[in-house]
């Protein structure tokens, strides 16, 4: 996503999203600030928490308060999974903002074996939505096939996120059934991998 | 705990606890899988999952297979927390290992404001159980007390992790509600600050 | 730096610096791939060598070969320093490839008191070039103050290289010192925090 | 090395070696601390440098003074080598203490082929002494081969070195060549590969 292609995108899409590697793309935090469209504000992958934060300002500050926080992993020296996921950082964002704070459990494992364990947990931990990432042939997905789910494994691990919220309102956190936006992402091209 | 005190706590303790600086501690490793003891054994904050794996096998060839895999916690870069938990690691030792798996939110966050968040996030992975720090008055307490819940807050965090199980067994992960093991640590000596 | 910057920039500039934080923006790579200017590639603060290689490819690929390669520190648990000086990535640089490979001791420590220490180490390792932070006034300067030599320890700092590499051509590695490239580079904006 | 062996090794040996995953054996470093045989004090794979100084005080604060600090790697998300050297370290901790600083790059790089670089870095940083693995046949070491010298190679990092402080006292930092400790190791048994 270049400052460039902004003014065309904003007709059509309904959320901007920003990827993992321009969230210190200062010149594109303050073209999106511009707008009123809401954005998925994606952490870094070496980035604090309080640097995410800082960032986000730069868009806050032009105006535009529909920025959703997204937590899809960090690097670390671990590598059985793709990155680690901070699953601290929902309770700690959701303590320091009032921003909607989001899960990307594909990008935070890259393995579709763990994407619906690190789903439930970050619901649980207190995540507002979570993003997941589908196709229908992960096996030949031009990119992140490793980490898609298929439609009937997605379907399945949202009635298990619903399922854990309890019938009597007794969710997780701030997490309820009936507000928890559940986000299929389809991966269009390799240049998802930097999501 | 050092070899030469296996012999005189083996006739009181119910459970060893192997803390994450001795992960590596070959000496007491061996010792320990001499015993029939069940044992915690706690990741080491910079410890690769293969090597907690690899590490408990000291053990278990002894002869003693009462292992409890725990995740507490590993250093990044993160500052806002004590620890980075490592929740991908409770669905990963989950698919590699037979062994119950314990997370200590207490460690790996760091903070009694988000040791209960990421208490259920954990059983919502799929953890077999939790071990949590509990003082009556965290704030005098000799080590800890900044991760510590008063027992009112402990209480309210176990009610809260069962009804996330459910009531008709849409339990979430293979964590159902009775067979979640619920410990509640309280911290002894300045020396529990290295668990 | 932004590709449409790049066509006004060219007539005058005699080195495009590719700051860390834009070493993944393939965009930019390609536009500067394009020209023939000589390029300062900065590693990012948390890719792998591997990684900077790759990307690096998306310059040389478009038949500008003029790249030279810079370790700048890499984000690690460590905060006595801004970043950790990854002086394994000197000699890992020199065996894989044959680019020039430049040290940043201003933005790998971060402080001033150890810039020399590290640019010498640097040079012993095996680097072709620093490149260093001044400020005439470094309690003053807009930004990386505390990293900028004055004129005076520059100076002093070029001496002890020089003298390091000894006069009979004993010198370490492959940097002998008619050769060694000295980069004394002046903070110009906030902006340059990000390099 | 454990407690119950500093009794017999303390009639023959001229140097405890404290490895890095006994950086916070607490009881082992107090044991220490009771002697007075020169310690070298390895820093732990994910130690901090302030908790590095402050685990060397159990050894000093028992009388035990003559503790030399070792950099030997620390762990990152870099896999291109074994561990990365924080070369920052070397000035770091000959501005916070009085203590000699030690390098060992054979540990810290991993790998032979960069054990020279990174001796002659470490030196030109400002250490006192260099450790390094040295074995006649590397390839069939017991432990550590691929990180080892041959006799041959090691003289000639030695001579490398030396030439590297210059013929007229102008040497790099305060490791001024007459001075400069070199000390060759050679593995005895896989334990050494925890050092």
């Amino acid at each position: 996503m270049a400052v460039s292609q902004i003014e065309m995108m904003e007709k059509y899409v309904d959320v901007f999203q920003l990827g993992a590697r321009n969230m210190q793309n200062f010149n594109l935090l303050r073209a999106i600030g511009e707008t009123r469209t809401p954005v998925l504000f994606k952490r870094g992958m070496s980035a604090t928490i309080e640097e995410m934060l800082m960032a986000s300002e730069y868009i806050i500050s032009g105006g535009n308060t529909r920025v959703m926080l997204c937590e899809r992993g960090i690097r670390t020296f671990e590598t059985a999974t793709r990155n680690t996921t901070d699953i601290n950082a929902i309770p700690v964002l959701k303590k320091l903002t009032h921003l909607p704070v989001i899960i990307d459990p594909s990008h935070s494992t890259g393995d579709s074996a763990y994407v619906s364990a690190v789903a439930k947990a970050g619901v649980a931990a207190g995540a507002d939505g979570i993003i997941v990432e589908v196709h229908h042939d992960p096996a030949h997905a031009i990119s992140d096939g490793k980490q898609s789910l298929t439609p009937e494994a997605f379907a399945k691990m949202v009635k298990q996120v619903k399922s854990g919220g309890g019938s009597g309102g007794s969710s997780f956190g701030s997490a309820t059934c009936h507000s928890l936006t559940l986000i299929s992402q389809s991966p269009r091209s390799p240049s998802s991998d930097w999501d």
